[in-house]
């Protein structure tokens, strides 16, 4: 907790933890940004100084993920929701996809296929509450198939894919909301990587979408609005209508903290180490126990239980009340989720992870 | 301009200039809203305390407007851009529409409803580059028209209909963005008001949509992506998947400094106190001309000419120089605007207007 401020641990699935230095220089700049005095909330999009906002986001993003050139960035509105959507329309050329349903956003992206095509369940973990990562190393995968599918991250399940799918040659789309620039990844592997910003990246109200040049194409479904065509937002450089400017700027900050604390490789490593402190406790309580098949762990969802819903609710509210908030479990699943984004520093965890040991104690 | 922080005067059309007292509040509260130990940013969109900050901007809004309780209001993304696809897929039941083409918005809305139905021009001012508003006392609207579609106020052309249309008995459907709490409306005219919040309300990324509750039905155009459906968002109050938040959060805030400042009423005399002196300024002017229709003249955005382009450039280079920023009209009619919203001070509309009085002496 920030002297100054007052500030909780907060564990959110999202909206979540942002760094405190974004945050104060957003503050610091509210009414003057850089001298041209205005807010970044009150500049034409289309102005040079927020030219120069938007250029450098993408060139900080392209610089920490290694995106190659033949990739467009975009910069886009309507959530992961409105990608559900928009894969299909822009996407679905044979009107036929496979998905891997490994979790409630998964099946939602999968239900919504099925609205403009043959949209086909190859492999699915609900059998066991999506609570692991199926086996994708030999799917029946339509030959015809447009793409395959993943939702890379779970973030009600705390599940993460640690090997892709063998795609056997087709288009990889991948929903990454909640594990977005929270490792290096090889985009080359992916034909679209997107995510909602509002977990690890900025505020709510944008999704970033990373695509393959050569899927995006004048050939969508028919009766696709204007703003669900890739196209038109990629020939506009994402300017085709106001964007989510504040939100970008935001983001734009978030990408300069990253590189400032050594890029993808070295947040990573945190990640795993803060994960590590969480994890190696959940496996040697006798209370708390992780739901989540070790090998399919994320290094940013961490849920867990005690086995008593009454407990649960006790240690919800009394960790709320020592400063550790948001630690309920998604409403579908129950139980208590830590969510543990880059933003989150080590000592948040580790005194999360004090304060179990202690209620264990007590409550054991 | 305030002493602290060097503020220019901001005429841009959008993204535009917010109320400074609102901004400072936000700084203040960036990085612990009430006590929260959080940002607005950083909070679950389904928390006790984001639950506040969005009804009370429902709320509000509705004091404001006057809205009656058979009317939703949803704050949802993409834009008026995207109102143009959702409008005709929610509401084109007998796949008929009526259009009244005052500019380029009305027309992007009137070509993107023709992916889907038949969307027919019943009125247009593009004969004299949208400078009036034309008579629509008696329109050939078509009997099965499922609505008629105006732009309230031409941003680009600084045209507003000052009475409406007369619809025949057909629901009329009017996007408001430049005019957007800039003086009384009465929503009972309406079946559908909407508006990108970016010019008066708040930053970009939030629409808000005002939509009377017998328009909100299951029977969407098939192919209606789930996010684009009016009942989607109606049904969750607006959170079925996470909303722009904070810009939802600054919207609140520009509602309550709206009712501090004594609600709609009192604004449209303060708009109408503001555009007085700059439109007396045009008429009186032997340099300065207004380029629209006196009788429909808009409150907000204010567009004139010197007859001379290199004029207008030398005009819009030392207004900027002396604090009087994006003065430079839309890049397709060229010229000059002035758009003068709810936040902008009377002072720097009569600092402006001594600004031109000035350089009519030197270069006129």
């Amino acid at each position: 907790m920030s002297k100054e401020y007052n500030r909780v641990y907060n564990f959110s699935a999202g909206p979540a933890v942002l760094p405190e230095e974004v945050l104060k220089e957003a503050a610091s700049e509210m009414l003057d940004y850089e001298g041209s005095g205005m807010s970044v909330m009150e500049m034409s999009h289309r102005s040079k100084v927020y030219d120069k906002i938007i250029k450098d986001a993408e060139a900080d993003l392209r610089e920490l993920m290694n995106i190659p050139d033949n990739y467009k960035v975009l910069f886009l509105q309507g959530g992961a929701s409105q990608q559900f959507a928009m894969i299909p329309m822009n996407l679905m050329k044979n009107r036929k996809a496979a998905y891997i349903v490994t979790g409630q956003w998964a099946k939602k992206a999968f239900q919504e296929a099925k609205i403009y095509g043959e949209a086909v369940e190859v492999a699915s973990s609900a059998d066991k509450t999506f609570s692991y990562i199926p086996d994708c190393s030999d799917l029946p995968i339509p030959e015809d198939a447009d793409y395959v599918y993943i939702c890379e991250n779970n973030t009600i399940y705390g599940t993460k894919f640690k090997t892709l799918p063998d795609t056997k040659g087709h288009t990889l789309v991948a929903d990454v909301s909640s594990c977005f620039l929270s490792e290096p990844v090889d985009v080359t592997k992916y034909g679209v990587i997107y995510g909602g910003v509002q977990k690890n990246v900025g505020p709510a109200g944008v999704v970033i979408v990373i695509i393959r040049e050569d899927l995006i194409t004048e050939d969508t479904l028919p009766g696709t609005p204007t703003m669900l065509k890739y196209k038109i937002h990629a020939d506009a450089d994402s300017l085709y209508n106001t964007p989510p400017a504040y939100g970008i700027y935001i983001c734009g900050k978030v990408f300069k903290w990253l590189k400032k604390m050594g890029g993808l490789s070295a947040i990573k490593e945190s990640n795993e180490k803060k994960a590590k402190v969480l994890y190696d406790f959940l496996d040697e309580s006798a209370l708390f126990k992780g739901t989540v098949r070790k090998e399919d762990r994320s290094l940013m969802n961490v849920p867990f239980v005690t086995g008593s819903e009454e407990l649960d609710a006790k240690f919800v509210k009394e960790a709320a009340d020592a400063g550790f908030v948001n630690l309920k479990g998604h409403r579908t699943v129950g139980g208590m989720r830590a969510s543990i984004y880059n933003a989150m520093p080590i000592e948040g965890v580790e005194k999360l992870v004090a304060f179990m040991r202690e209620f264990e104690k007590e409550n054991g």
